[in-house]
């Protein structure tokens, strides 16, 4: 087919805004991984400068003209759902009053340096008046934005287009209902699991060179992109055939770099099997937050914490790992590694438990939003909620609501996709089962059958289709808690013998 | 003193195109230190599209204005000279048509990768048409932009601005002559030199070790900057406070990094050292490409290759290096780290025989531009001109006349500025020693006057100061080719016993 000027002329377009975004990437990846600490705050005012450029052109006349020009306009098809993208933004940025963006960023810094003290001082005094506005902020945007059920739903658009607080409320309850079962049963159980004998002292380089032998394993493409070492570890696309992954290491626990390297790596081979195709255009990426996370919780916990990845890797990973470990069978090693312990800290958390943080921090967030609880009262019921969900209760603020980072930069509308990234992975697990023998692959030792399914149905489409119609096109089903719910009991009845 | 509203919107478009030039160089490091090869394309595309845009902010009307309202008309020293720097770009930029200009980027491209294959396969015919082209690009370009006295000066002022053929023509015959006749000295000296007593294996992380507590003691911040592995070593500047070196390792002949990184390290101290009132403008940068040789020559040669460096240091290098090193005590090193032996390969020259090669390279560029001869015969010329001033004659044109990349970028001009480097390093080393005992301070393992001296009488300046006008300050005389004449027959007398 052959492309208009008109078509020639936006994709070169869209070309420039992503060569800003290959370099800011960088300048964010150096930022995290490599620059000497003077060299920060120039830097920072760079990507600043280079951001405004971006958010000039996404919001440009020259883009609306695109969008008037070419939308329903082309026969093109991934032109275009990527002036579809586009007009998402270009609208999402219109209807904020500029005046009210700026002093909306000044707010952000702000709050994200107030955060930082309050978490530090286990104060959430000092955090609540920029909170506050942040939920104002947050507000005004939804009604700007607009909805048509729950005003929440325009904040869950951004992170997870299409879905909705009636469809989170439909499925949330019957799922913290199931785990918080599960969670009891775990309790009540006698059966020997602990992850203390897996804890000791593993260098760092020993640690990187299994890992590394598992992200190859994985099909992860070392051409392609690069491991590097950070505080807080992410994954980066800089383009589609430089997708990086950094991890960071504990030299008692192995677990930190191991899983999260196998986590980091699930969105990379997300980035990297994305359809060449869709370069240089807002399509070259995921397609929501929650599809990226059902990548990388797939192959940490699904795949990575399996009993048949274990049986096909120990023998390996005992080379690279401290004596120690020669005492311990794989069936040892496995329970271990998979002990379910309630923490305070969602980020630690373990794979049965963690869903019950994000519904903590959803039930929360909707309610803030909606004007149904005030800022002040966030401490008071977050603790009660964790008493609820996860049956501890935090010591203070710190450990408690003011934990995650998220709200001080107004990311609000957010969390839910760690938990729909689980939901949806379960579901695409259970696809996958029915159509080959998942741990037989596992086993063999051969992961690229997994590799090249979850690419066909899920990676190269980048964000051509939607969630939820991926979700449908692949399991033939809408969002569904009962895979996720019959993948944990299965797993831990046997583990924890109910 | 307060600025006008003029000059703070000139100041902000400054720190615009610096935030691009910023974000570029660190693409350029990356993709010389980090990157996947296949991240390769899509980054070199980005770079290309960012490039243009800094072109474009650099050449426009705006920047026209600026320069049309401020210059002259501004009682601000620093605006003043930025406003002269951003006119000379313009100006440069302006005077060659645009489709002339699109031409030769392109014919750049391609005259590169000719010149790799012609190198591969020492075939200079692979070249030349390319060559000739280059060359009769930088002609026309030379008239474009105007000239005094000969037409070559308008190439050498992009490098070293005020430089000419007059002056270097004044200076090169009597300098050549002056190193043949200490290269002869050498010739017959019976002194036992050799070099090969210092080659043998030494781990690079030893290597590395020892370099990095070299460039300590320069007072080469760490908080600024960093240290990468690449092929072709170079130092780069990402802003004021990051400022990046490379090396590459020869785990036989420790010499490649270890006096590499003090040379890269002396370009990266002028960076670190220039005074941040300029940072975010085009004065914070070397004043030229010669004085930033003399900054890396200085620390390489003039302290690094010196008898009381390692004096200071033959300790604490033996303590990074293999055992072999034990048998050699500090004279022995010393004169073996020294040895003269011309080559073919500059890049590989001795400190001695450094500056005939680029009196080669200098008289037939001089001659191409002038037209006094024609492409053609240059690998006869070349091979000629080796002879006479080194006493070696290349076996093929891939030795010879096609071993240098720069001819194949176009940068006609550029070569002087390596000679006269040698000559501002030991200009500076001269008046520098009647300043202080510089031996003495080196032997003392503090380093830190030497730096500070460099600091406040070069570095601090950035593009404040001319090249000559620097030399002038400093030296109280123009450039002066004796100095370098009487270091290194000092030198070379005692070690080769003359």
């Amino acid at each position: 087919m052959t492309k208009s000027n008109l078509e020639k002329d936006f994709l070169a377009y869209l070309q420039e805004i992503d060569a800003y975004h290959e370099l800011i990437s960088l300048a964010h990846w150096d930022l995290r991984t490599k620059i000497p600490k003077k060299g920060v705050e120039s830097r920072s005012k760079a990507i600043g400068i280079l951001s405004a450029k971006v958010h000039e052109m996404q919001t440009s006349d020259k883009m609306k003209q695109f969008i008037d020009e070419l939308k329903n306009k082309t026969d093109d098809e991934v032109i275009q759902k990527a002036v579809e993208e586009c007009e998402l933004d270009y609208e999402r940025n219109h209807k904020i009053p500029q005046a009210e963006y700026k002093e909306y960023v000044t707010l952000q810094g702000q709050a994200e340096a107030a955060w930082q003290e309050a978490r530090e001082k286990a104060d959430f005094q000092l955090f609540q008046p920029y909170l506050e506005k942040l939920v104002e902020f947050n507000k005004r945007f939804a009604n700007y934005w607009g909805y048509e059920g729950h005003i929440y739903d325009a904040l869950l658009d951004q992170y997870e287009p299409g879905m909705t607080v009636k469809t989170l409320d439909e499925v949330f309850p019957a799922l913290r209902e199931s785990l918080t079962q599960l969670r009891e049963k775990v309790n009540n159980s006698k059966a020997n699991v602990d992850s203390s004998i897996v804890l000791g002292y593993f260098p760092k380089e020993q640690q990187r060179n299994f890992a590394i032998d598992v992200l190859k394993q994985m099909n992860y493409d070392f051409e392609a992109g690069r491991l590097d070492d950070t505080i807080h570890p992410f994954e980066i696309t800089l383009n589609l055939h430089d997708v990086r992954i950094t991890t960071r290491y504990d030299e008692n626990d192995f677990r930190m770099a191991v899983f999260g390297i196998i986590h980091e790596g699930g969105h990379a081979l997300y980035e990297q099997n994305i359809h060449p195709q869709f370069a240089h255009t807002p399509l070259a990426t995921g397609t929501s937050m929650g599809i990226h996370e059902s990548q990388s919780l797939f192959w940490e916990n699904l795949i990575g914490r399996s009993d048949g990845f274990w049986k096909a890797n120990y023998e390996k990973f005992k080379s690279f790992a401290p004596d120690f470990f020669k005492e311990l069978d794989v069936d040892e090693f496995y329970r271990a590694i998979n002990e379910v312990k309630p923490t305070l800290i969602r980020i630690e958390a373990d794979e049965l438990t963690y869903a019950l943080h994000i519904m903590v921090r959803y039930e929360l967030e909707k309610a803030l939003i909606n004007g149904e609880i005030e800022v002040k009262d966030l401490p008071v019921l977050w603790n009660e909620k964790m008493v609820d969900y996860l049956g501890i209760e935090p010591a203070n603020d710190g450990e408690g609501v003011l934990q995650d980072i998220h709200w001080s930069s107004g990311d609000f509308g957010y969390f839910p996709s760690y938990a729909l990234g689980y939901m949806y992975a379960a579901q695409f697990y259970n696809t996958l089962n029915q159509q080959m023998d998942v741990d037989s692959i596992v086993q063999s030792g051969d992961l690229s059958p997994i590799t090249n399914w979850l690419k066909e149905n899920i990676h190269q489409y980048g964000k051509m289709k939607k969630p939820l119609e991926l979700l449908q096109d692949i399991t033939n089903e809408s969002l569904n808690p009962t895979h996720l719910v019959n993948y944990l009991t299965e797993k831990y009845s046997r583990i924890y013998n109910f």
